[in-house]
């Protein structure tokens, strides 16, 4: 079973002041670019969101005309919070990504955030959600990206003259890494990217579009402590196709 | 025009030492798996071989039986080497990748080695190379990874617990990246890997395989100077492929 830290009181506590759950889609820099990866139309598409949290990204697919979207969490705490919003269309189910089965053939669009580098079993889910596609139906999820999970300590050093630079080692010893991120013992796994990539093609998806993801001008214009982040990828974001897409289905 | 650094003395000389000239295929430590990627059949197979220096790769295919050989080098001097070698079967071409024209529907395998991080216009010669390409037909390239190429120095640090770490910045920063390799003044070009990848979809190339390359075990044990190398990649290899291949044509 995939550890559950988002039960955890203290983990809880801090999680949902961070932007992206106060503010929701709003706080979530990387969102626009995620969005761009989406299929164009979502009207009338059935859509599951796998690791939905607070349902941020299920209630979008809803406003943008989805029939219908199965959002699944591990997290009961999370879910609560989710049914708190209106969620005409959405279906919410606490489960767990290691082991839950989705119906064959059902999806046109299967989406993940931040949730895969949590998962110890990637090739069963990768086949689950193939199995759950649509032919023509997209895949698009984000995880931390390999480069910002792969150090020691994984933190900004100064090199000898003053610059900072992120200190990367490790880089390919894949497994588990213990972070204390708003609470001790969170566990992640990490893989290169090439490894995640084949991954996806050992499933049979076709790669469509992949970016890596760093804060804009414009966003450290407006947090200057980000900086920083602009010299290596924080975020890798992924989209996946099960088979060709038909024009209906870009 | 692509800079030729091979055609200057001071650089050749450096250069024809290298392991990877002297002992070629077996001074080459990344050939294992590159070679892994190469489709499983050669026999009768007309091949391109672009940046082919020496000529080493270009031999290895006719002794596998493939029918002819383009070998393209932008270098005189690499090429009067190449041919000083039995080469029943290659032709050996002195062209600018920059500007080099394939025929139409020509190739079954293309394939180019340690070259395309010199190529500015790389839209172009993606294109072509498709343009080049029977259905079904591959590509096989390696480059420096973008981890190796994107820092400002490029040079192993210790930490402040005194481990080595790869000092990753300017990762976004594209763009032509200066270094003093065996000679002063040798231009590559970085792209961050999600923008390589995405110039081979926007070639309408299927992506097949991809790896990223650093020493075994065993290497490392053979040349433990190396170890440090383990850290982080140094070369990124990729398969792509015009159409799905036939299985006559994994």
């Amino acid at each position: 079973m995939a550890q559950n830290m988002y039960d955890n009181e203290a983990f809880f506590k801090e999680y949902i002041q961070l932007p992206r759950q106060v503010k929701g889609l709003d706080g979530t820099p990387e969102w626009p670019d995620l969005q761009s990866m989406f299929p164009r139309r979502l009207e009338g598409k059935n859509v599951a969101d796998l690791g939905c949290g607070f349902g941020w990204v299920s209630r979008y697919c809803i406003e943008q005309g989805a029939a219908k979207v199965l959002a699944v969490d591990i997290s009961g705490k999370m879910l609560s919070k989710a049914r708190t919003f209106p969620s005409n269309g959405i279906t919410y189910v606490q489960g767990d990504l290691e082991s839950f089965n989705l119906d064959f053939d059902a999806y046109d669009f299967i989406f993940s955030s931040l949730t895969l580098h949590y998962i110890s079993n990637l090739a069963r889910l990768l086949s689950e959600i193939k199995f759950a596609l649509k032919p023509g139906g997209s895949f698009v999820f984000s995880i931390e990206h390999p480069i910002f999970s792969a150090p020691r300590n994984a933190k900004f050093i100064k090199d000898s003259e003053g610059h900072s630079v992120w200190p990367l080692d490790g880089y390919f010893d894949e497994g588990k890494r213990t972070t204390n991120w708003l609470a001790e013992g969170v566990v992640k796994e990490h893989h290169t990217v090439s490894s995640w990539i084949t991954k996806l093609l050992s499933a049979r998806f076709t790669l469509w579009q992949i970016k890596e993801w760093c804060p804009s001008e414009q966003q450290v214009k407006e947090n200057p402590m980000w900086a920083d982040e602009q010299q290596r990828p924080s975020f890798l974001l992924i989209r996946v196709v099960k088979d060709v897409p038909t024009l209906e289905q870009f």
